[in-house]
């Protein structure tokens, strides 16, 4: 068997004999790729959920969490869903030789700024398969080149997936060996991959914090992720007290093991009283336990209407965690200025909302509040590729350079400056006359 | 003595303390700043040039070379520079805020992206003290905190540069914290700075490739760099034969020790006979070495008229490297895929350049040479955020994420979503109806 070494090689290898040929690919012919592969996976569905069948019988022998074989599980609505991606990706803009801006300099040179591919992407994921259709759609269509590596759970369902794409490539002349599929289970192959400066250009971990702070350390190739989504919603003393009940409900029950559910609520005092005893009420009902500050808690210990709640003092830990669960920490603040405070505490630069009618307000959070997404007025469970209208996402970012928030076409491209010029040369330095009419040919 | 980590934090924290107040400063505010420290810079010039004295007599004594010394060197022409460039700064648009793009969802939510400041930058730099100004200047224009580690040749001379840049904060309004000097010289000062992730958003080497290696090894931050500028020129079958002298000559001898200089000639073959010759007579007669292939040396062993030029073989190393120095090597192709191969092989990234006059020559050129800056017809001397028109330059990037090429005040920023709502929430999951009746105030 092959060296684990030798293996991560000639996979970025592969990917990076492309490169050229994906610099200047026709974005017809990407569409083209992305369409047949859609239908493709529509037409192997059988395929496809025979193979995840098999991943899903080795994790319950493995003793797999449900949560974990939900997220692992293909049926039918799933691959509509990677379906509805690949053809969401074919219709937007293709990013790649988009020309931002170009000037002219006073010495007649037109300086401009072109969109180029990154290059080989390394994208290091979990369990959910449909992660290998996003990620792969988005690389197809900005010209890049992915190394895939999924959770080992997935592998059967990936490898299917990868099969799809690779040969939606071969039919419709895109390359490829663009799309490279680690199909070994070692760790240690990730890591080889990672420190490969200069020939793997970006690695982008998603998953739990663990797995990412892993690749974050051991890389020497630069790495765009986040590591946790701790999200804060602050209701305002000048909120409209029914859009906050609706987003922090949104926020925090619809779907709370996800990155960009809330894990913080802050309440402006003025409406301690009048806001948070029909607010803990409904996540009573809901089954959300809350951790309070000292204000917040009595408020829920003083109304016997509230005696069912599951409310315990929060620990100063407690507000710098992702829970993941249903649980809320609730902070009690004087003044939107302690809010932003306590964000840039105890956030993690993921996403925050202030919910107001105060007009100078939100124009203050959102300005101040130093976070990949903030909003005014609506749940920060739309921070989602998809749901911004970006087609699908490769990840999201809370890191401050490069890209910020869920990252889908642009984020996988930079611009490169292109110079058309008649003959310039710098600061007029050229040869001199004399010495051009010394030579005789 | 204070230790060398608590110095390191108490700057970083310093500076982050000031970032909220940077996130909305006004961009007269700024200018004003800037304006103002040009006049203090302006009125100030014989205590600078004193301060710039010390250095110069420590560097002598140090037994600098003359290079150096020249670099450390702040005479009145230098002063007018930075001057210049501070004046400049303050003329161009201010990139905080702008929303480069807004879009509305169907269920109404209006998401934007707004640039904003990195937050804390770190930039190490070695003997030119105008650097000094050049990233003061761009940080302070982007509303950035900046700590600024100059050489320690150089650290009087710095000193005085950044008394003026924070006295003409304090007077114009500008948090002065944002703007941190370490005047201490120990290297070790550094490593600690590059470990706060999480505390310094960005950092930022300029020197040489030995340092810039180094601050890239140690890092735990983000770092944005350029090891080295190996540039390449290739002189096409249709090139005009007049731009490719003056345009090779600029290249090579105006200023050799730069990152943008050219390093490797690349030749067509069909004209190896017609350009070569004449163009070896003109680089030998500036005094440059060349290091040539087998075809080119022998054009020149040939031609007696050139038996002055200083030819030498090249090896393969010589074509990885970036000479610094009066040195070009030669290499004739046979194509222009053969001459990109080459550039992909042994350039740098940096800067490269095309002479033809065929246009889909020139553009395939373009698109496929994957460096920051691509030429057509000009010299690559120009790869410079002054010469391209953004005022000044915190360095050059030749990395492929975040910025490619010069950065300036653009680069300075990175684009956050802002999302407007009016109670939006995912997938219109709310609190259910009855839910929010049973609860009576």
């Amino acid at each position: 068997m092959q060296d684990l070494k030798s293996y991560a090689e000639e996979k970025v290898e592969r990917a990076r004999k492309v490169l050229r040929i994906l610099s200047s690919i026709p974005t017809e012919v990407k569409n083209r790729t992305l369409l047949r592969a859609a239908e493709l996976l529509d037409k192997r569905r059988e395929y496809i959920k025979e193979e995840n069948k098999k991943d899903i019988a080795f994790g319950e022998s493995q003793g797999l969490s449900s949560a974990l074989l939900d997220r692992l599980l293909l049926n039918d609505k799933r691959i509509d869903g990677m379906i509805k991606v690949l053809r969401d990706v074919a219709s937007l803009p293709d990013p790649v030789g988009e020309i931002t801006r170009m000037w002219q300099l006073p010495n007649g040179l037109k300086v401009g700024r072109m969109r180029v591919p990154l290059g080989v992407i390394f994208i290091v994921y979990e369990a959910r398969p449909n992660v290998t259709i996003e990620a792969g759609s988005l690389c197809i269509k900005s010209s890049n080149a992915v190394i895939l590596r999924g959770g080992k759970e997935a592998m059967n369902s990936n490898r299917a997936l990868v099969e799809i794409l690779r040969e939606a490539s071969a039919m419709e002349g895109f390359p490829e060996e663009a799309i490279q599929f680690i199909d070994r289970p070692e760790r240690e192959i990730v890591w080889e991959i990672l420190q490969m400066e200069g020939k793997v250009d970006v690695a982008i971990p998603r998953g739990g914090e663990s797995l990412i702070r892993a690749v974050a350390e051991k890389a020497r190739v630069p790495v765009i992720k986040h590591y946790k989504g701790v999200c804060n919603i602050y209701v305002d003393e000048e909120a409209d007290l029914e859009k906050a009940y609706h987003i922090v409900y949104n926020a925090k029950v619809q779907r709370p093991s996800v990155c960009n559910a809330v894990e913080n609520l802050i309440i402006h005092r003025k409406i301690l009283n009048t806001f948070f005893p029909k607010m803990a009420y409904i996540l009573g009902k809901a089954g959300v336990e809350l951790r309070c500050d000292e204000d917040s808690l009595k408020v829920i210990k003083s109304d016997p209407r509230l005696s069912f709640v599951k409310a315990v003092p929060a620990t100063e830990e407690d507000y710098y965690e992702e829970f993941l669960d249903l649980i809320l920490a609730v902070k009690v603040v004087d003044s939107l200025e302690e809010a932003i405070d306590f964000i840039e505490t105890y956030g993690s630069k993921h996403s925050d909302a202030i919910i107001t009618e105060n007009y100078t307000k939100a124009m203050k959070f959102l300005t101040e509040v130093d976070s990949a997404a903030v909003y005014v007025n609506a749940s920060t469970r739309f921070t989602d590729g998809n749901e911004f209208g970006l087609g699908a996402e490769m990840g999201i970012s809370t890191d401050k350079i490069h890209a910020r928030g869920p990252m889908a076409l642009e984020e996988l491209t930079i611009q490169k400056f292109i110079i058309f010029g008649n003959g310039q040369v710098r600061d007029n330095f050229k040869v001199p006359e004399e010495l051009l009419k010394e030579w005789k040919d």
